[in-house]
């Protein structure tokens, strides 16, 4: 939104919150539901709990995983254990990468160990492994001057997640090198890519996540080193040392694999065929357990619905929890989603999904209309007793983009992103990374965000 | 030192400063040589650098390895480039302990890999492992209360690093479980004994340490876990799920292996016979770079007294640098310091090592008399302004107590130490954590400490 369309909306907002009148009028019961609503979920740590357990048991659920499709049993069951109604599965197909053994060795300068993750999606190495001399570059410009440079070798992208911009700005800027490094480098007669992890902190954390290959005829290997390592060989680099080092990778893809993504509603009393959807991705990569990426926007999704129920309150319009499969590699769910419900889509009132970790909430992050920002504003309203009342315009999350792209209204939870990149996609990201009080503030926040615009008279589109 | 003690050295301190005449006395040519010495250290990275080319070259320095011993070999050759003087190694035996190949992994409720590391000196487990169900407990007392659940089990210590106390005390609080979980639990009839890694952060970080037997007849295979995975067995056991692991390690006690002490000097150019030792240790455990616990150290010692040499500085008493070997599985290079210059002890006149990191110091933590410490109050001053000048009493560096028990006279560096316990005795002690300048400001604190000892006139014990 541009900044003069920005402060219009902000006018907008301080003269309707100046008409008491039309508030009053409005506060009679919804907001009461609203502020229970939110007193109940700041008490709760079920949600954590329900977290935890999910978590433990299934551990990392990737696409293609029976881990996954188990998780999702468990999680249907125990929807309807809640009382949530229309609990049910839509059918996904998704794709299916499996990682297999996999190494990074140093033989020159010395021999030692390599900390790394293969890349989501890359190819395998030939059985036995490449073993070839590094280069180091920076970045794509440091490749081309290097260019002569780069045959018959693995090239290392070095290239620093920036401590200077906002977390995910800084994520956008270096995962170009994990996107399309491997194409970049295979053009220039790369044999593999290694790629600095992108990560904002490293105790030796590998960072996975996916690459895609754009030339079908030269794809290489690709996986990512931690931090250190990454600037190990670079040092080494600039002291003139030759470095030699031995990649071997079992990665393969195997045919598309059946997934679903997770339905459960409380169907509305006055407009059912109106839907607000919220919800998170329930795959994740197959480190760590997903707790933050993104099993705890799922559970904090859930949780609010579970606990709309709980209190006894029946929204106007449909309030639809969604659990989308395949976020990581391939986005299959929120297509499948969009495709399965492209007819009632015109009556989607809002898509809002949580997927930057159930950390700290300050808001929401609008895609829509000047208008739609300026009514979740209103809707917001009553989160600012728990500093989380903040309402920007900004991107919509992954799962919600495709329907979002017709139209739909979409929120993103936006939250403290501070250590976002210190977990996501490695072993670390782990439930105790996670806080109970904090991720009860996100339920409370996409709780009271989706009951109030289910509650909200008129449109907001 | 007791608080009544405490005050009165503060008197002293007090009334001394406020002594003019005396202080303007001493300050004729040394003090400047100490002001130099700070300078020049403050502007300096070449000893940054040079850590890095250590242990980017030799990688980790576990005793009774060749990586260790080409590193000292390699320090040794660097020393007498700079000119210092009589550099040389004195043999020790050092105690070989090999990690060789080993995993735990869950098999019940879940199948998953656990993130460990053995812990040093431990017996292998049985060729093929042990399998067995897990009993996790808090602390000893726990233990105690479940003593007659333990047989035939593998006894997981959950105690956490207390948050709540500093660092080092947390440190020294859990590591309790470290050192002689293994012979608690193989008491109440335990195979095994897991222990909840002594760490004040976790990314998934493993941390080894020492252990010890005290039974020689029931030695069982110890371990350490990750903090995540700790907490996570223990959420299992409290769900009620049964737990069984599968714990694989193949470490062994290799017979004692030649190594070395390494020396380097300054030579007194008044009383060459009396002598100030500083240094750090030069081993480590093999994961990791080594370059917190203690190549930083090591280095930062070396560093003051080739800046010295530098800058033409020649200290009336002797300045020694002394690298010992085998700080962390045996002490073997502190006793054997001891028993090569037994005879010249009574004229050491200070023992300063860095062994906590050379990150931003505050100053020194001194074991002697009152007097002592007063004393080096006084030398401590010209630290002041680079915020290094506190002098308190505290225990000595472990390399170093087998002469300051003889009466020595101790310091320690005393640093910032909120981050050390995130990579001690990890995969993330690499150089990366530490900063150039902070370890500069450690090089001028150790120098000017040392050439303020080496310069004081009169006693310092």
């Amino acid at each position: 939104m541009p900044h003069r369309t920005l402060v219009l909306a902000r006018l907008v907002v301080a003269l309707a919150s100046a008409a008491p009148a039309l508030s009053a009028q409005r506060a009679a019961s919804p907001p009461a539901d609203v502020d229970r609503l939110i007193d109940a979920a700041v008490r709760d740590s079920a949600g954590y709990h329900r977290l935890a357990r999910l978590v433990d048991t299934f551990g990392n659920r990737p696409s293609g995983s029976k881990r996954l499709e188990r998780a999702i049993d468990w999680i249907v069951a125990e929807m309807k254990k809640d009382g949530l109604e229309n609990v049910h599965t839509e059918p996904v197909m998704v794709p299916h990468w499996e990682r297999g053994a996999e190494s990074v060795t140093l033989l020159s300068p010395r021999r030692t160990r390599i900390q790394m993750l293969g890349l989501g999606r890359s190819v395998g190495t030939p059985k036995g492994g490449i073993t070839a001399p590094v280069l180091v570059v920076r970045d794509f410009a440091d490749l081309r001057a290097h260019a002569s440079e780069a045959r018959g070798k693995i090239v290392l992208f070095d290239y620093p997640f920036r401590q200077d911009l906002p977390p995910f700005e800084a994520y956008g800027d270096a995962v170009r090198y994990r996107g399309v490094g491997a194409d970049s480098a295979a053009a220039v007669g790369a044999v593999a890519m290694l790629l600095r992890s992108v990560a904002s902190y490293s105790m030796q954390t590998p960072h996975t996540g996916s690459m895609v290959y754009e030339d079908s005829t030269r794809r290489i290997p690709a996986a990512a080193i931690s931090v250190e390592s990454a600037e190990m060989l670079h040092r080494m680099q600039d002291r003139g040392e030759k470095i030699v080092v031995h990649l071997e990778m079992g990665a393969r893809t195997l045919p598309p694999a059946p997934s679903r993504n997770v339905v459960a509603e409380l169907r509305g009393s006055e407009r059912p065929d109106e839907v607000v959807v919220l919800g998170g991705h329930i795959d994740s990569w197959d480190v760590g357990q997903g707790a933050m990426d993104d099993g705890g926007g799922s559970v904090a999704a859930w949780e609010a619905l579970r606990l709309m129920k709980t209190l006894g309150i029946r929204p106007r319009r449909t309030i639809r929890v969604v659990l989308w499969t395949n976020e990581e590699s391939g986005l299959a769910g929120g297509r499948a989603y969009r495709d399965a419900h492209r007819d009632e889509l015109a009556k989607h009132v809002l898509a809002l999904e949580s997927d930057n970790g159930v950390f700290t909430p300050r808001g929401i992050r609008v895609t829509g209309s000047d208008s739609t920002v300026e009514k979740l504003r209103r809707i917001a309203a009553p989160l600012a007793r728990i500093g989380a009342g903040n309402v920007v315009p900004g991107d919509p999350e992954a799962d919600v983009s495709p329907i979002v792209a017709l139209g739909v209204p979409g929120a993103a939870l936006d939250v403290d992103g501070s250590r976002y990149f210190w977990y996501h996609h490695t072993e670390a990201d782990t439930i105790d990374k996670l806080d109970a009080h904090e991720m009860a503030l996100c339920v409370a926040t996409m709780g009271a965000i989706a009951l109030g615009a289910a509650e909200f008279e008129g449109e907001i589109r």
